[in-house]
């Protein structure tokens, strides 16, 4: 049996979102950019796409901009702000726990003389409201935080952000990297008080090789790279168009998102019930996570053989972030875990394809690790 | 009938390219980053195109770093030295028709303080060989040219960049974007002198949204997106894992080079003499371009309507470059055209599925057009 429980990391692609790929790499495969028919199919599906996306962001298409990924999304709000707005200031706030990508870029802004404030977690993997409060002073020109967590999906409160810009009177945007909340939770730019909003295809069971970029209307940023009038020149280069497509299938194939979060929760539920069964796991995301996605450890067991033996058994799950590969996690170290706990999380992420069948098996198979990592020490 | 003419901005996905996508997108739809055995099989997915890449190249498969397409390889070449170098100095040498992804990077370049200089092309639409050896001081750190360009297919004296380098002592890495050749004519880094190089799959019959960057061991660049661990944090973000498979198949699958160029060759000269026929063509493109890229003149008949007429007609013609529609051409003013034919031009290319039929067809159009767009006026 297989049972895949890496859905953080990545999604099995959805039937509509291959099909959308066929399409385009067979009968639409013209150059969007291209003034005859070939190139017109082929724009006329990017747009459907965006179309798509904008949809579910319940924003205008012209808001969307579509780059590679999550990694350029992120990259291309922060740089593009931070370019952009250096005159007003050189602060920006973010978290401690975000992802790679966003992490990275603040550290090169550091290097170019940028201001970085990351604010810490608390044991629940949030952080404290009034540190974000405290943190955006007037000369402030960004506030980046993720939505949801990925290693232990603790949901960040985003709308205070803004809260806190218009309360500093600081002139500046607001970017929500809502990769892991897409198609999971409502990520409704204008509610939340975003400017910028990162979302990415392969994480909602589109291909990889597609995200974007929400950019509010008339949100200045400098773009990061440089080439054609693609994308309104903020994302030049020949777009994705098969990645797009199905990246705009996929998000038309989400499902109602309360009725499955219900449906996940319930998932949860019945796992965390079989592991007390079971003993010897501890939980280490917060009672209220996103139920998406799960961070447990087994006591005593380190993660490695425990995922080899996971994955002998063909069921996959992760350690962490497959960003961050090998590095010892930040929002576990802040949300106070002991040692032990430390060496050995295992993320187990779902998604609408997850099944009480898999769950039991993966319940068995740690079950049946613990036992033969044990017996091998 | 249809007849596709518009290659050099992108090209039909051959049979094994889609093969590929379509199996990353239903087997191996992991993510290569991840360590259980679904992560594994993505990551072998890459690892394969990365050798197909390479051995087209002639090079390590650990010099070929994927990105998504040849904008962002451009950009990260030019930034890449620019920044890591930036101690031995600031000149960068180009040629003054590059693509708008080297164009524009360089314009921003210039913004933030580096010298750049841009080498005119005579009627031949090629640069001087003195002009560039006069052109590269000591204090240079990059010498970046096209192999072919892309709207007049004229074949740029690449390797003369490394010797005008070492003649004069500069610590300069060279790029040279093969966007046009690669697939086309034999693009070898190490004969050439080249420390990067530009690729794209979509030129090559695979899907848009992979490109590679070559770089020659070594090499020192600053990394232009910021994020995980992938493509040795060169380029960081999950790859898109579809488009690479897609674009290694299709490199295995380019025809022998100087086979398929004697092809080319014949079926040009064919529409050459059919052009001759019908009289009022006037070549644009030198008498030794890559015969892959013909650009002509419709004497007194301007691009736009005669472009609309053929695809109408079913025919995909462009009259430039797609990545930048609307703007007069560069390359053309520098070959010293006249008023007329730079209002006329039209950019045919073709790709190892151009037939005869085709060419016939295309001619014959072309003739009607001529007539018919005329008698509308």
């Amino acid at each position: 049996m297989q049972a895949y429980f890496d859905n953080s990391a990545t999604t099995k692609p959805c039937p509509e979102a291959i099909k959308a790929v066929e399409n385009a790499l067979t009968e639409c495969w013209g150059n969007p950019s291209s003034l005859h028919y070939s190139g017109l199919e082929a724009d006329t599906l990017l747009e459907k796409a965006r179309q798509s996306i904008a949809s579910k962001l319940s924003c205008e298409s012209g808001e969307i901009f579509f780059t590679s990924g999550g990694t350029e999304s992120n990259n291309l709000a922060l740089f593009g702000t931070a370019y952009s707005l250096k005159r007003y200031g050189k602060r920006i706030v973010a978290t401690s726990v975000e992802h790679p990508s966003i992490d990275e870029a603040l550290n090169r802004l550091s290097e170019e003389g940028f201001e970085i404030i990351r604010l810490s977690v608390d044991k629940t993997g949030k952080i404290n409201p009034a540190d974000l409060i405290a943190a955006v002073t007037p000369d402030t020109i960004l506030v980046t935080m993720m939505y949801v967590n990925n290693e232990v999906g603790s949901i960040m409160p985003v709308e205070l952000a803004k809260r806190a810009v218009t309360a500093s009177g600081a002139h500046a945007y607001v970017h929500v990297d809502a990769v892991q909340a897409f198609g999971k939770l409502n990520v409704n730019p204008l509610r939340m008080g975003a400017d910028l909003v990162t979302v990415s295809s392969h994480k909602i069971h589109g291909p990889k090789g597609a995200g974007a970029l929400y950019i509010k209307k008339g949100t200045r940023l400098k773009p990061r790279t440089l080439g054609g009038e693609q994308e309104m020149k903020v994302r030049p280069g020949t777009q994705p168009v098969p990645a797009i497509a199905g990246f705009g299938a996929a998000a038309d194939a989400l499902p109602d998102i309360k009725e499955e979060l219900s449906v996940i929760t319930e998932l949860r539920d019945y796992m965390l019930s079989e592991f007390e069964k079971i003993g010897g796991i501890e939980l280490n995301s917060p009672r209220d996570a996103l139920p998406y996605v799960t961070n447990i450890s087994v006591t005593g067991i380190k993660s490695e053989p425990m995922l080899n033996f996971l994955s002998s058994k063909g069921i996959c799950v992760s350690a962490g972030s497959a960003c961050s590969k090998g590095k010892k996690s930040r929002v576990l170290t802040e949300m106070g875990l002991d040692r032990d706990r430390m060496e050995s999380p295992l993320r187990i992420s779902f998604s609408r394809y997850t099944t009480k069948e898999e769950i039991d098996y993966l319940v068995e198979m740690i079950n049946l690790g613990k036992q033969q990592i044990r017996a091998i020490k």
